[in-house]
């Protein structure tokens, strides 16, 4: 059985609008955040506390006008010790093809001090469904390139 | 002479806030938007018209407690065509020495219809400043690796 | 077949919050709003252009701390002409057994000058799934009570 | 004397607006409980400790245009034990002779662990003025159909 | 008679605070905003289009703790052909005899081009209510230190 | 040399507008105020602990469209005790030659309790660059008419 998607609906108001009558990249952001946050939440489970650890990358593929409802559907793609990467997708709207969004953002299991600990119990991963295929790609390919944090304390704060 | 960086200061508030009283990540991210926008307009110039095209990475490396003053500094790394791609990094906080933050955002030159143009002069892009290398370094190992439309087109919508 | 329930989570932040720490009312009325909204449009289909014309009834069962993940699920329980009434349940938080919210929102579809139309096409409603039979009965207690307009004629304005 | 109204005035901004360019009904829903939340702390008196309880109807009566300054009035309508119900009105804007909104909520005082306990005082309810009739004679009809706990009991969750 | 006073309630939420737990600034000077604009649009009429010219001045003498009900009262305190400037007072709360902010505001009437035009017709200010004096009494004190344009010139921009 | 200016980019959205399609009063407030904010804390240092006391001025001198990317200056211009005074502008849009807005804010420094304390060290203020002469003038003849307590106390509230 594949992992369980979650789904969320939002209606694109004037107040997450930008300047061209369209969904603001900063609301964009923020509707992907939370379905990928829920996402992780289910998948983990009553004990998830969670915290955003990374955006491993995100396209915006197509501007969503103000009125339009949008769905964004979320599945957790990868687990290894206290973290899970969750793939989300701006599913087509109508006369579409393409998502017009779609992301990669990992997560981190945190305990009360907001220290990183291990996930609870195993969380189940998406099956080889087409739909997540492109991104379960991109993340294999994206595995070697996380920005090193030696790479910041080599350039000397 | 290297690149203007922009800088942006902003104050945590509990309105920003997760439950664990540290800087929501849906405001982190707005945060690093915002002052990856105003970067590219400048470089741009009066001229320009920008969407985010992309994240094409960002780290969470800190939690930042409310009540913090946080500084955010951006510099256009790379521009082709109508394309630039941006980095900025969240400052270290006082008794800190590593970013609580660092991205690449890539945003795309537009027309009054929301078409892709080329960008209206030739935009100055950071020199080889110590604090900008670790995400020019990383930039370039990403260049390989963009999502792919192509991708989406197998999924079969 | 039933019909297709829509479902929808949001994380409570700080910002959603009352000055007890839980889910301020002004936010519980907006999520139940948006979760009726897209369950009303969803039912339509891409010709939905609803608005809110009431809320029949809604009841606050709970108070849900900051930083829960909450599920909210809705279906369309009844259409006549131009109108559905919505349904909608906050669903139990883990160890409780009783929904912390639940609601009744009547949409009427307007055309593009605002003024109401039938429905573009017949709307499927709930079947007899126990979740929503406590407030399908409530719905049909209700119908002889609806807020008369000329009373506020009466009243004399 | 009559017990006096609580009024407030909210100017309808674009951040508050559908993409129809007029007030939002979560918007709306949020002036209608901001309103009602005054008039019954107001009501009740320094020691008012109070949550929503209960939507017991709210009527859309009208489309208010972006850039309107609208007025709400509020007052007590009834009390029983550690409960309020408040009536509001939106009153009618220039050439209008309608509310553009009423509304009925049912707020409950708590104590400081968020437990119901009784009003501190007696609280002063609405006289006969006729702006109030319409509302009161409602509240009166919907007595008997508050959403009962044992059908959610019953449903079997 | 009186110029008629425009009361205005806000509960103070978390969203509305700083991290001391007290009412952020930038939320207080919206709240006065709002109040001083609904003011000044009743003081003109049906025929009002104000935008805020200037703050003349504006003290916050005492923190707000979050869960307050505060109340804010303004009247026009001053008009001069398409100019009014308006007085706002956070009325005391329980307990303590000074108003916890007050204000003075000034706007100007505009037209559909947004232009400064003439007052519709003739605005009712304050009388000599105690309240309103030590404003209008500043309000004369300020009258000759106005910011001119003409320093901004000279400043060479 | 002189002292730092903190500098600020605000992308103006539908979010921040009035009903004209231009910069709200209450956005444009809130971004004055935390552009002075940023500006205060970075003069005073890691120990900053500050709240606005007072608007002394601010005037709004031209319509800022939606889209705009804004700029504004701040300088810290006079100290005294626990008290800093900062001036903001608002820089010309392109095309213009006059500041959007130009402020005066003042801020105490308060200990954990909220109680005002002097300031930590010694703050530098603006030297006599061009930009900073019209507020720097303006403050000066403020000097005198500040809002007395003692006014409001013989109001007899």
């Amino acid at each position: 059985m594949p992992a369980p998607e979650t789904t969320s609906h939002r209606l694109v108001l004037p107040a997450d609008a930008n300047h061209h009558g369209t969904l603001y990249a900063g609301s964009l952001l923020r509707y992907a955040l939370e379905t990928a946050y829920a996402t992780a939440c289910r998948g983990v489970g009553p004990a998830a506390n969670l915290m955003l650890r990374r955006v491993l990358a995100l396209e915006c593929r197509r501007s969503v006008p103000v009125g339009t409802l949008v769905e964004i559907r979320g599945v957790v793609l990868q687990t290894r010790q206290g973290y899970l990467a969750v793939g989300v997708v701006g599913m087509p709207m109508a006369g579409h093809t393409l998502p017009w969004m779609d992301g990669l953002l990992g997560f981190v299991q945190v305990d009360a001090a907001g220290l990183p600990v291990d996930l609870p119990q195993p969380v189940e991963t998406a099956a080889d469904a087409p739909l997540w295929q492109p991104l379960a790609a991109r993340l294999e390919k994206l595995a070697a390139i996380r920005g090193a944090t030696a790479d910041w304390i080599a350039a000397g704060f």
